[in-house]
């Protein structure tokens, strides 16, 4: 095999790899990027045997072939070359080493036969469907807050995406809960996706496809089946093991009769509930929100430094219910609040009970929230 | 005691406040910050009894008087505060909380005692001068980098900083070493500081010393005794204890009679350095330099990964000694090249012995680097 590319090409394609790359080593061809040069075409490929990428770049192939090498020591080598350089590649079977040249510098890596580098398999797909860039990473960024960290709660470790008929109108919606908050967006069903399995897309997977979202912000097509996904963008192939679990019944959890509604800016309710959590520096601070018609006062004690409060009257916020007092993790409140663009809803029914939050600007994303008691 | 000041002049102070007030709480009096209203100004405190830093502020003062209060919760609380907003501070014997107003916003937060705070007890200082803060940045940046983090050798854990006679020119100079670099710097013997001791100024007081460089680099003031050191900047004064040790005779391990010299430009060769180590993912992995007339080969090696090496030829370096080959960590030699300008000059004995490094443009920095066996 030999071939040369550009350096900024191969740079970027080794970033995806070595990102997917396993990093610990504990299988070393995991460790290994596959290189193959065929048809005009480098072909490369990385996987941690439950995420796959395969990405293509123009490359001047002078001898077809293919090998395999330590992604992460490629990738930093590749980095560290001038801009503009060409790259040449090329591994001849007499010393079994792939020897990399840009300049007067070289490198003799030391590879891995290719035969063992593993496939993950991937199956047919039977359902196909394309969606815009925009709206999957809408989809990822208003919902992956909310994924759970709790390894023993595997089937919430990944954001659901699932088809909906919701009053006759189909809808694709992407769902992430860690039993304290939910996060629930929907967009228009792409065609080519009614008749999709509800899937759990794992936590690495949605982080490695968001960064390709941000390089390509164009069509991605989607192919699925009951235990694969696969996220094509541009020259880009993912594809991703799905969680092998039941996502639970989320829609129980949504209320349905929260009547009193609090509306307010989002910076002036973030800016205010950093304010009082400053008091405390312990990472599950509770924020205590005490409403009355036309005035929210926000608070937060600390046992060890005292207490604060911040007022926002009805030029700031608009209530017009009973009186109510409710406690939230000062975090979660911002995880929220984060994804709103200008204001904020909160629909609440007691102290004791969930509550829903929603972007004014945007009603395709819904929140709920647990309480805590203060 | 009832002031109020703006939000920036406070926050700026208590920036520098809450980063010498110890953080791990085992005394809790010194994470406070003493804060002193008289005479229509703020004075503000924070020690962990080895540095104390006391800062003077404008302020309206209603009522005179002192308390102390967490300085990190007080720092991120106005850190929180809008920008422009004016803050009210007061304290009234009667419920022992310190009260904070700005707008709507409000906190209670628990004070201790003005008695229970520490002084440090600077003593006199015999000896006082000035310097320049372009020249006391330049002293710490490219000495501190060789700072010892061994606190078995405590008395490598800083700055020495002391005077100098070489051939009748009186110069301050700063050294730091860890045994296997070492740097020296040298600026021209301010007026007063002839008779100063050596003194080892810790770690921490250097970093701390640096940042309000960066704010003022304007004239400080310097009083030290043999145990203390004083650096005014502006309305900050920071009061250090010194490292209570002896500084090794350095000038012993610089050696005198190193005649192969070699010139390169920084970027070239830093660059090629650190292509070469990309090969190796250890820390103290070693980067061979393999010199003949008229060329430069570095190379690296990684039993697990391979080879990589870099030629830099006569256009690139000037080298017309006999032939060498010698080894050293790569960040080592990194981390002095970083403070080179522009043209780097090596001065080698042999592949043993101790080489002499030097910004060809700046003959007041002089480093020293030991080999090691590649």
């Amino acid at each position: 095999m030999k071939f040369s590319a550009e350096r900024a090409t191969l740079l970027k394609a080794l970033a995806h790899i070595q990102s997917v790359a396993e990093k610990r080593n504990t299988i070393p061809i995991l460790a290994n990027v596959l290189m193959q040069a065929t048809n005009g075409q480098l072909c490369l490929k990385a996987t941690d045997m439950e995420i796959e990428v395969v990405e293509t770049v123009p490359a001047t192939i002078t001898r077809e072939g293919a090998t395999t090498a330590p992604a992460s020591v490629l990738y930093e080598i590749v980095r560290k070359l001038p801009d503009g350089v060409e790259v040449e590649l090329d591994q001849t079977d007499s010393d079994g080493q792939l020897h990399l040249r840009a300049g007067r510098y070289a490198t003799h890596l030391n590879v891995l036969s290719v035969d063992d580098f593993p496939s993950m398999g991937a199956g047919d797909f039977p359902h196909r469907f394309h969606l815009n860039g925009t709206i999957l990473r809408s989809l990822i960024d208003r919902t992956r807050f909310a994924i759970s960290t709790e390894e023993t709660r595997y089937y919430l470790n990944g954001i659901y995406l699932h088809a909906a008929d919701i009053d006759g109108k189909p809808l694709l919606r992407a769902v992430a809960t860690d039993g304290h908050r939910l996060a629930r967006v929907e967009a228009e069903m792409p065609a080519g996706a009614a008749g999709m399995p509800g899937v759990i897309i794992p936590r690495k997977t949605v982080a490695e496809l968001r960064k390709l979202i941000d390089e390509a912000p164009e069509e991605i097509s989607v192919a699925l089946s009951e235990t694969r996904i696969q996220f094509t963008v541009g020259p880009i192939t993912l594809t991703s093991k799905l969680i092998d679990g039941t996502f639970p019944e989320y829609e129980r959890v949504i209320p349905r009769n929260n009547t009193r509604i609090l509306r307010v800016g989002k910076k002036d309710f973030s800016d205010a509930v950093a304010r009082v959590a400053a008091i405390s520096q312990e990472r599950s601070r509770p924020v205590k929100l005490m409403l009355e018609p036309g005035l929210l006062t926000l608070s937060a004690s600390s046992a060890e430094q005292g207490t604060a409060k911040e007022e926002l009257d009805d030029n700031r916020i608009s209530y017009d219910s009973e009186a109510l007092e409710i406690g939230f993790q000062a975090r979660y409140l911002n995880d929220i609040t984060d994804q709103v663009e200008k204001e904020v809803e909160f629909c609440f029914a007691d102290s004791a009970s969930p509550t829903i939050v929603r972007d004014v600007d945007s009603p395709s994303a819904l929140y709920v929230l647990m309480p805590m008691r203060v």
